[in-house]
């Protein structure tokens, strides 16, 4: 099937919600119309979330799947903030004031405008239904942009989950030196101190949290290239937590040196490589210092990781010592609802969080999932009855 | 029926969409609670638009008549910058910065945080069904709440209209001298150059366009003291059109004179006596040189007055002159999606918008049915079948 995209990029307003400044930017956007029926056949339009866009293009499978079957155009909008689309350039992350209009609430604004602007501009989209689609925090706003502008899309399809996969690395004990630590972990810089070395368990925690959200059914190259089923793979490293704490730490290290150097070519692994670099942790960082603050905690009986609870003021502190601003927990729910969300219409959640995975108070946000869902060109990967709904819209 | 109401204020941020400034505001609401059951009665809330809160709860007779009857709580919320919930005290109108946060969004974030606060602090009101009620502006306000924030109010009625009453006042001709027209009219200030006949023409002009908001069928006192049907009553001095032009004006001025001097204690007339002195015009003029862009027109055929074509440009112009702001005319369409409204439910237009009011191209946005039907506390005016539906939502 033919991939082929068109790059292009629309007018925004920086700041849909005053008139004080009235500076512009171009969001980026991608275009695929060859299956496109041009006389209002649908449009399936990908809110696009914290990275690059053609990234997201790259992976979102399902959208391609789908485009011949229902002779769509696909639209990839980028994220305000991320890839190209930053509104002061290089400057954008500077301070609290060119931050200022990184939300949602802007974002949904531009993909309410961009897609005005495509219906004004391309001949023959002008009654063209679009559905959302969107997975992990685009797969919130896919859903928010249903609710909130539900005169732009008929419907849309999210692929989101709140659950954590969890298996059994046990990675509570060591004592050993650092030395031996940067030795058998075979660090591209040895750790010089406690610091360091609670570095290095932050680091493997976000690892395997990163891994579950690529544990796809196929070989593929999302966050890092990777075999088939790859929770799989790293778990043959750890099967036995009789062993040792050397012997266990090395195993963790096997595991690890699969996610982050499977192609064998890295002589040293780089903790300062985070295992979402196609992500834009910066804007993301300031999206959950901000309104998309996200209780995480863990307590090591109910998952796999050293006890943490969740703490607000440590959180508000280092958000303002990092950024200048300060998070506003309950305004998400505020402005869109939260769980109460029945006055809505024609919105597929894919797959509803399984429940053995919520955690009381706190949630945690990845979910292998949601990227095994939207990748789905691998004939591996299992389809479900799907298709239903989104016909139904469009016809 | 008792109208004893409590005067209180809910602390909001100046900007929801915004982080950089964690400025907050004190917004004024009044709650009147003496009927309400306190398990969870509904609370009927009052999306306060362009003027004194206080203002609007004297005239809002609607929501008084129903209180008992629902064992409903009444809360009217002051909408920002306007009567005491001044976001920047004296400073809010001083430039385009002070204004920056002068949104019907903001506003409506107001509403939503506000109705959460009660909700949790008032005992008994946790799940109290919530119904927005509005007029005009406000009635815009009311709709848009329960589109977009559907989660905090389950329905509301709005009260507009779209319709201008016309009668048969013909202003066109006149061509005596400016001391005689200052002294036909009593002014206060005299004439003295074409500017100031313009001005005078202006300001009879909307004299007429605000005694149709108010030509209620009983005496009262919304904008000025009237007597019941003032459209009636000013009407009787302008049956006549055959008279010559001195005898015109001095009639036109009987008219005006009821509307500024029923009381007949006034010795002169003050055209810098606006037509709405409780209104907050500044704020409203802001507001329509930013998003809530109405195009305006007549053309002397379909209504009473001069042909004035609407002009865009000219209205920008005049924008950024007064106020370093520019409209953006297609925003509030994309933001609310204008009358593409049938994804949503539990809205009550009441009544709908005569068609033959209806201009083409451009709309007037004053109607007396308007403040007629929220006002109703008079035997007079008419109650027809409307609380079937404000019964069943909060049943």
């Amino acid at each position: 099937m033919s991939r082929d995209k068109l790059r292009e990029s629309c007018q925004q307003p920086i700041d849909h919600f005053g008139f004080d400044e009235n500076l512009t930017f171009q969001q980026r956007y991608l275009v695929a119309d060859q299956y496109w029926k041009k006389d209002n056949g649908p449009i399936l339009f990908y809110t696009g979330n914290e990275g690059d866009i053609t990234w997201f293009c790259n992976n979102t499978g399902f959208m391609w799947d789908v485009a011949e079957e229902l002779n769509a155009m696909l639209v990839f909008a980028e994220h305000r903030y991320y890839g190209e689309s930053l509104p002061f350039g290089n400057e954008s992350f500077s301070d609290s004031k060119h931050l200022n209009y990184l939300t949602s609430e802007q974002a949904l604004a531009d993909f309410a405008v961009l897609i005005e602007y495509l219906k004004r501009t391309i001949a023959g989209a002008r009654y063209s239904p679009v559905i959302a689609i969107g997975g992990s925090y685009g797969g919130m706003l896919a859903a928010w942009f249903r609710m909130k502008y539900p005169h732009v899309v008929v419907g849309l399809r999210t692929f989101n989950s709140l659950c954590m996969q969890t298996y059994g690395i046990v990675l509570q004990r060591y004592d050993a030196g650092l030395q031996w630590l940067s030795s058998a972990f075979h660090l591209c810089s040895p750790l010089k101190n406690l610091q360091d070395a609670a570095v290095l368990k932050n680091w493997l925690s976000e690892t395997w949290i990163n891994l579950a959200m690529v544990n796809y059914p196929y070989k593929a190259d999302f966050l890092q290239p990777l075999p088939a089923w790859p929770i799989k793979e790293v778990c043959k490293f750890l099967k036995d937590p009789s062993l040792s704490d050397k012997l266990l730490l090395q195993n963790v290290f096997q595991a690890v040196n699969l996610y982050y150097n499977y192609s064998g070519e890295a002589s040293c692994l780089d903790m300062s490589e985070t295992a979402t670099k196609n992500l834009g942790q910066l804007g993301w960082y300031y999206q959950a210092c901000t309104e998309m603050v996200m209780p995480m905690c863990t307590d090591g009986v109910n998952d796999m990781f050293e006890p943490q609870k969740w703490d607000f003021d440590a959180l508000s502190e280092e958000c303002y010592r990092l950024w200048g601003v300060r998070p506003r927990p309950s305004w998400i729910l505020s402005m869109y609802g939260g769980k109460n969300i029945s006055s809505h219409s024609n919105i597929v959640f894919s797959p509803p969080p399984p429940s053995k995975y919520r955690f009381p108070n706190c949630v945690s946000a990845s979910g292998a999932i949601i990227w095994q869902e939207l990748q789905r060109t691998q004939p591996e990967a299992p389809r479900e009855a799907r298709d239903s709904v989104v016909f139904s819209w469009h016809a």
